[in-house]
């Protein structure tokens, strides 16, 4: 799409990235638009498009020729991560694999691409690595096998994407924008959605490939510890056990030059689950959202607390509602509404400005950004 | 729980349905307020409990000693429905059975029950039927099964629970609060789910017990018709297409005397669906969403649309943010908001007032809510 806008220049982008308005067709289809605009090539000349535009520009006050800031924001997951726990080597490695996601990103950024086609990749990247749990790295459920999720959304058009329970998908967040862009569905589980990915071309790997010591293990002494625990009188597991694990996802959104926000998560889930559960990252309004108009949020944590709060959703609607800017929509369910009900983790979030907030109520969350003078930045710890 | 009350009489009934600030409990578990209670009356006198209540009301400026109003609305699907494709028979099987599960529902809400057990309940009745879309009733997919999907609401603690693609399931509302009382999990989806039913003594049902002749015959008709379009080039099937289909689930949003809010859905998804797709019933925040503070919501429509809206959140967001009525919040978001991205369907939503809404944009909705002057009402067409 950008590369058949290129000829126009910078001065066309930014009316693509102002096609809200300019076409009255924020909810309508980028693929619609398209055709309209090759239409319009085809039937009348270049002279009034241009005209077009600058009665565009015109009409809205807006006569700046700059583009629009593009940033992007990465997490890995929140959850009980200290210093102590960490070697220095494994440390590295966590921030070599961020900055090489995030670098990659935002390069696509740079390059004019898509702020989706950067969450995408961004994800890929760290679904491939065995360090995050999600993609290659999955934690092993009860029955010793992976099952993941995902999902994802374009702030442009609210369309998205979602698969949860898939077994032979590589990257799941590629399958959840396979949903989102070729199917008229948002989401897909279980073999069904394996079958729509076989369907599209999409080949699936063994759960073999899944496969990585230190997850087995994990599994292990999971199943070790119910073990120990079956003498003892039967108690319904809380929750809020699990804030004692890391909160495995692993997410991004992204702001690009058009002004387009998208945001996307994906995950292994919790170690030894049962009875296909189902936590908040493939769930839209949960564990992601985007809408160009608020923000764009990707969340990681103890999943049932953030469905039940709608929590990216919510810092959506705050924004929307309120008028409150996105650092304090996002702090105020993450920091405020979470706790109250028991909930632990954190969020990232970018709005259409290109500020960016990552609270988060653990001890440590896994995450990158661009800051403001262009550097990027991981960190992992509180501060 | 009420009938251990019941001794303190419609005074202490009222003292539970404001125990969010009596107690600041609103987040946390009716049981434990139980015990807590039980503690009290064990150690003090019955007097010191009647001042503490006494202090309660006058703390909060509300002495009266009413009880809450009581209300419920139900819902079982909108789509084009109109009086020509009705014959008066049809008319009357679809007005009875809303009105057994109405008065059921009512019922249960003035004998003191709560607005849970009255959603629970009165979907159970439409899940019986084979009216509609959802339990014995529900569509097939393209693989010519049943797969059904459900989701609870409880406003008092905004504890949920949800299953998706489940197969066996006689009544999915009740495995869906059984997910939201007896797991630490809010989604439970496919074979797991059903695995967790066994567990906890659910038994259940052959494929077969989903059949009626109806359902096959709108089965087959699909299927022919995909046959006859294969000629064709290969289309994408749009979203917008299922409109002119029955959005088929049911759903019930209730108010119960201690102000307690609650919601439900259920649905047999969508005639020949593929690909294991989830629509927005079993979704917390979509086709479902229940806050105290605000309202409950029960959707029903174009689930992909109502799933990219967070529709029922919405709702409630709209009211908390804004401070909008009930009304207000929920006309906007079905009648100005779902139609803008091309989404069609309805709601029932309560306030904690009493006050309801039933927007939907399409020519019709079956309905049936409780009136001003407590008489049971039920609608089809548009007005």
């Amino acid at each position: 799409m950008i590369m058949s806008w290129d000829a126009f220049g910078m001065r066309v982008c930014r009316a693509a990235g102002d096609e809200t308005e300019f076409f009255e067709s924020y909810f309508e289809e980028r693929n619609e638009m398209t055709n309209s605009i090759n239409l319009i090539s085809g039937s009348i000349t270049l002279g009034v498009f241009w005209v077009l535009l600058i009665a565009a520009e015109y009409t809205y006050g807006q006569g700046e020729t700059t583009m629009h800031p593009y940033r992007l924001v990465i997490q890995g997951g929140a959850g009980t991560i200290s210093r102590g726990q960490m070697t220095p080597e494994l440390e590295k490695e966590y921030t070599d694999k961020l900055l090489e996601a995030l670098n990659t990103g935002y390069g696509i950024l740079q390059k004019n691409g898509t702020s989706l086609d950067a969450v995408e990749t961004v994800i890929k990247i760290l679904e491939d690595s065995p360090l995050f749990n999600a993609g290659k790295g999955a934690v092993f459920t009860h029955e010793g096998t992976n099952e993941l999720d995902a999902s994802i959304m374009d702030g442009r058009t609210l369309k998205a994407g979602a698969v949860a329970a898939v077994k032979h998908i590589k990257n799941p967040i590629s399958l959840a924008r396979l949903v989102m862009e070729q199917s008229a569905h948002v989401m897909l589980v279980g073999e069904g959605a394996e079958a729509f990915a076989k369907g599209h071309g999409v080949q699936l790997v063994p759960q073999e490939y899944f496969y990585t010591e230190k997850r087995w293990q994990q599994y292990l002494k999971a199943k070790e510890d119910e073990k120990k625990d079956s003498g003892a009188p039967r108690k319904q597991v809380a929750p809020e056990d699990s804030s004692q694990k890391k909160h495995g996802t692993v997410g991004c959104v992204a702001l690009d030059k058009m002004g387009n926000l998208a945001a996307g998560t994906s995950t292994g889930g919790t170690t030894n689950k049962r009875f296909g559960r189902v936590g908040d990252s493939p769930i839209i309004g949960a564990g992601t959202y985007a809408d160009n108009r608020t923000c764009a949020v990707s969340a990681t944590g103890t999943g049932e607390y953030f469905i039940r709060l709608a929590v990216a959703h919510d810092i959506s609607a705050m924004m929307e509602y309120t008028g409150v800017p996105l650092e304090k929509a996002a702090q105020t369910v993450v920091m405020e509404k979470l706790p109250k009900i028991g909930g632990d983790g954190g969020v990232i979030a970018i709005d259409g400005h290109g500020n960016i907030a990552m609270p988060f109520n653990t001890t440590g969350m896994y995450r990158a950004y661009i800051d403001d003078g262009g550097k990027p930045v991981v960190k992992i710890y509180k501060e």
